[in-house]
């Protein structure tokens, strides 16, 4: 049997109510069901654009993911995402027995209801090379099937042009992820060099999972590539991530854009206007990152102060906001203020600074705008 | 890209100390990965035998199911269960056109990560017939392609017969589930009455998911019938359930068993020897439950008593344990003490009565014996 | 010792990382501590309104609370709340042995405290006569002190008057909170009616703590009293609520102010521009309800739409959004549309209806506008 | 107004049941009240010994404190405790002005709600001198008010001294609190070298709130002084630590005792059958941690094996098994197996090794046998 699903995570019901249910003979002892809803992720709008999340690497069973695809798009929904992309391997099948190899199935599956979940789906695929170069996404492509090359020795090459034939926005995933397994596997190889001179490549996947490429960021960087994290996600994401605990979400790419689709999506991945989000960190170009911090945190006027009659200091009292549900943490780096401030999640800390200070100058520790670089955060005081 | 899975979810990292951690260019930020861990789901054993945890219904991608086979047992293994059963539909395959169909195939991609995990895996298939009578689960099976028939007509008949012959265990999935749409469904009918003379019907799945089935449960206590428990889980038990929150767990079938093992497993089937545990009730014989409670709820010697000086009653005071991760609730039937105790999972609450007295009698209103009768309990007080 | 408080909760430690942040001999465990933080609250502005999060009932160790006044600012702060009110029995003092009976004692302690956290304190008392009529609350008192009357026989009146002329705002407390042990006591009594006539009376708590007062607010809306909901906390909010926990807040009085002032407060109070909050309802006048809805929720345009092949029934497809913390459960009332809603804080629903209507008509039944009528919500389909 | 306080967090009512249970014109929101109870705070006995849960530090009203003392019996009771101490600062009375100064009146006020709860309450005190030597509490004194001295100069002295005279076990508090402050504070110096040759000092509180006093530690294993760990807590508990979340308890000594009484605690105290536990950490005597974890921790036969067939590699598996409310994490020292484990509470993880072994060795790195040493901790394969 498969019940229809139902909003019965929110029905209380008590024992003695329980009783006046039935009128089938089957009473749902629904208490502790799970409440299905959709996460508002909020992160306010940046200078009118809006912040898309998105997750653009992830498999099904049509290759070496866990779930059917319907699934996907049920784990985006919860989570508040806005636009996925199932990126399957296109070398690399290892449930053939078992299913039926169709590189654009996972995607064609999960179209309805994506729509009706108002997820934008965008057809992408992985392209699945030897390491290195490694593995390669490519987003907005029209068919996977015809980027499988018959031509072992030409494959890498050729997967990537039919791609860009296809005027794919194509994106390295996870440089260097067998660093330690195959040495000199995490360099700026010719092949790269190649595709990047040829306008090939568009984008470096900075963050995969929980894990963070410093190299690529500082590449990207020099090179202004577009930065994204993904999740990469094979297995559930309730298994993988601590969802719904702490503020804990999984990982994605940050998009500033003009509006809510894919062609929308496109052009901020085009213009680079993207900010990774994993863990509690963010990583970014610099003006990124800031524009995205300064859209959530906020500082009040000062709404107290006092003296300290011994030491005749006056400290001065500010509210510093979170208005996103996103983590910050900052540490102070010039002026007299509180040394350090952790800022939850939509959530509020005091700032304190010693009175005729106009500035305040800290390090958002939990930001990346380059692999050895916080960004630096100045508060105007009033 | 794959990670290999790794208990990272322990490791907590500062920002700081992340600094000092790469030596391949990558770093885990991995503070907020989910705690990846077997639960011990706490029941003391019932009277030297062991309390198994068991779910003999669920489905994977082989027939409408939403997962491919090893996420059942990684559910199973979280969620600290001890045994499984893979029960795909016999005749209902909504996913032919993209994965081959072989009815024995779930099970077996399962077998080796079982055993890996230690979770007893119990070869069965789901009989899925016209309702009435529904559907069949048969457990202990050898192969499940063997059951199905070419006869139309008689094919609801060929297959228990089958399944039988593979000298299954039988029991009635959820019967009534079309209670609603289908008028005169939820009867026992001839075809079942059949089989229970045969002694081809061994027990009753009395809770599916969250619904709990009132009239098979009085069939199942009226025929001595084994009282089952499953989810029947097609989607995510992380997106079903609420786990991991305030004591919740997935609906279950509880076996007092000699030993923990398939052989273990049939004979306490087989002696009915089963509770079925869903949101926070128990349904089962009242042997069964009542063996259950007193294994989890102990109450110590009075530790203080005080006189009420206008009154002149003197009132006792005793600790009520709940030694499990069982939730009950009890109401009071006679006597002079506490009227309503919630005894959470793990915990313990105060218990006050009169002075004098040798008993109170509670109702444990989270137990149904009967589809209209609670397990009386009584607390000789000392 | 006494650990001068840090945000040391943010600190996420490894054990590694332990070693070596000991410079003084002291290492501090501190990834389990408690996040310090102010919650924002989040319900947007209503019609230009801010909503303000009050309390206006709450005791200390000078009367029969359990804590230091402190503790209720760091309450305050800490689950969002913009102001609230010491209201210390005026004549009730059980801890008159060990502390020093002064009724503006507690508030006087916080006042500094409350200023370095940005919470509006306004001076209160709570009046404590026999039952009926009970307990009264005045607001923007100048001195609780001179309210104490000697002459037992008048003293209701007396206390009453002299908060009058302290000029303040005053309601009466938790009506019938003796119904079952003082017959009669739950009536409108001619004390009260005196009170009213002679505008002494502006309001009346309608929740107090997690008890909801049917009578009082059905009183309350007949005579356009202004409608109160606060906690009578006596004991630790963490103990008594279970804050944190799925949207879980203490019993509050949302304020629809001017601005965030005890002027814009008293304002507010004095129009009626009132909600009380407690658990997941609401209780107030039609219209404040009406407004404090409309505010949290949205209803996108239809974003995708299908039919049904076999019944020709096209379904619309919308996106019902709740951008507050508050929560709302919605039943259908008119229409052809999703027929129960649940609308956890920040979060989304999907809401489908059967293309051609205009309009779908719900109870929100987690409000109440009378003592036996909820909100009715029409959706206007796009 | 003040509620009885009642075990309403348990009904969980849904809104249309709501109306059926006024009769006296109230109604209960009471679904989302906190479910008070009592945690089992699992640890098994140790070698016949039980496990009690205490903390021998705490402040209210009295002195610097923020709580009634009927707050610090709540919540041991919540928590799982078995024993408290009030230890009100003896020369440190910054609530004079309004709380009448006793040093025993906590302590007397507690006790009538301490047998009711079954919490065993150890009469005590701090002893509140100069820096160094800081800090000593007094335990199973008599009368705290006569330890009391007038003599400026010899105050140290007199109350120790008078504190011996009634028979306490004293032991030093967080030496080195002022280790930044006070230079040369964080050491041994002559006064304690004298209490201790003098038999006056029985032991030290390695551990105060979150913080683990290093040297303190070497200290007490050196001269073979009783290991304690306390919260020191002024504030409320549910504000300093992350109660209920994620296994998080209070800081406590863990006594390994003959009975669950004053004179059980005193003999274990003196005998220093004690570990600290803060946060994720253990603290004690090697022979004590050891004899916890073996209580805590068990390893299961192997329950399976495989060869890889291209390295020839027999992998076995075990289950490694964290029967406690405890938290271990054990890093591989030697042997060929599972790198690193996390053992959170209550739950179980897969170990595998390299067949042919018979030992693995681990260090416990979450628990302290002095302050740069870790437990090791040997597997027997079976």
């Amino acid at each position: 049997m498969k019940f229809k699903p139902t909003l019965i995570g929110a029905l209380l019901l008590s024992v003695t109510s329980l009783q006046a249910q039935t009128d089938d003979g089957i009473i749902r002892l629904s208490e502790f069901a799970y409440p299905v809803k959709r996460e508002n992720l909020n992160i306010p709008a940046v200078n009118g654009y809006q912040v898309l999340k998105c997750d653009f690497h992830m498999h099904t069973v049509f290759t070496d993911g866990h779930v059917w695809p319907n699934v996907r798009v049920q784990e985006a929904w919860r989570e508040g995402l806005d636009a996925i992309s199932y990126t399957e391997h296109m070398e690399y099948n290892p449930h053939s027995a078992d299913v039926k190899v169709d590189h654009n199935r996972s995607h064609d599956l999960a179209v309805e209801l994506a729509k009706e979940n108002n997820i934008v789906l965008i057809k992408g695929t992985e392209v699945t090379r030897q390491t290195p170069p490694g593995h390669f996404n490519a987003l907005f492509i029209e068919d996977a099937n015809v980027l499988v090359s018959d031509n072992d020795s030409k494959m890498d090459q050729e997967a990537i042009d039919k791609a860009y034939a296809q005027k794919a926005f194509i994106f390295w995933n996870h440089p260097g992820w067998k660093a330690t397994a195959i040495p000199g596997s995490y360099e700026w190889i010719d092949f790269v060099e190649k595709m990047y001179q040829e306008k090939k490549l568009h984008g470096i996947e900075v963050v995969n999972g929980l894990g963070f490429h410093k190299k690529a960021l500082d590449w990207a960087l020099d090179r202004n590539l577009t930065i994204i994290g993904n999740t990469d996600i094979h297995n559930l994401i309730a298994h993988d991530y601590n969802i719904g605990q702490q503020g804990v979400h999984r990982t994605m790419t940050l998009l500033m854009a003009k509006d809510r689709s894919a062609a929308g999506i496109r052009e901020a991945l085009e213009a680079g206007r993207t900010v990774a989000w994993s863990s509690h960190y963010l990583f970014g170009k610099e003006e990124n990152v800031r524009n995205l911090v300064n859209a959530s945190i906020s500082v009040s006027p000062s709404y107290y102060e006092k003296s300290n009659p011994k030491t005749k200091v006056t400290t001065k009292y500010y509210e510093i906001k979170n208005n996103s549900d996103l983590y910050f943490e900052l540490q102070l780096k010039s002026g007299n203020g509180t040394k350090k401030i952790i800022l939850y999640p939509e959530s509020t800390q005091i700032l304190t600074a010693e009175s005729g200070q106009f500035q305040l100058t800290y390090e958002i520790v939990s930001t990346y705008i380059r692999s050895d670089k916080h960004l630096q955060f100045d508060i105007n005081l009033k």
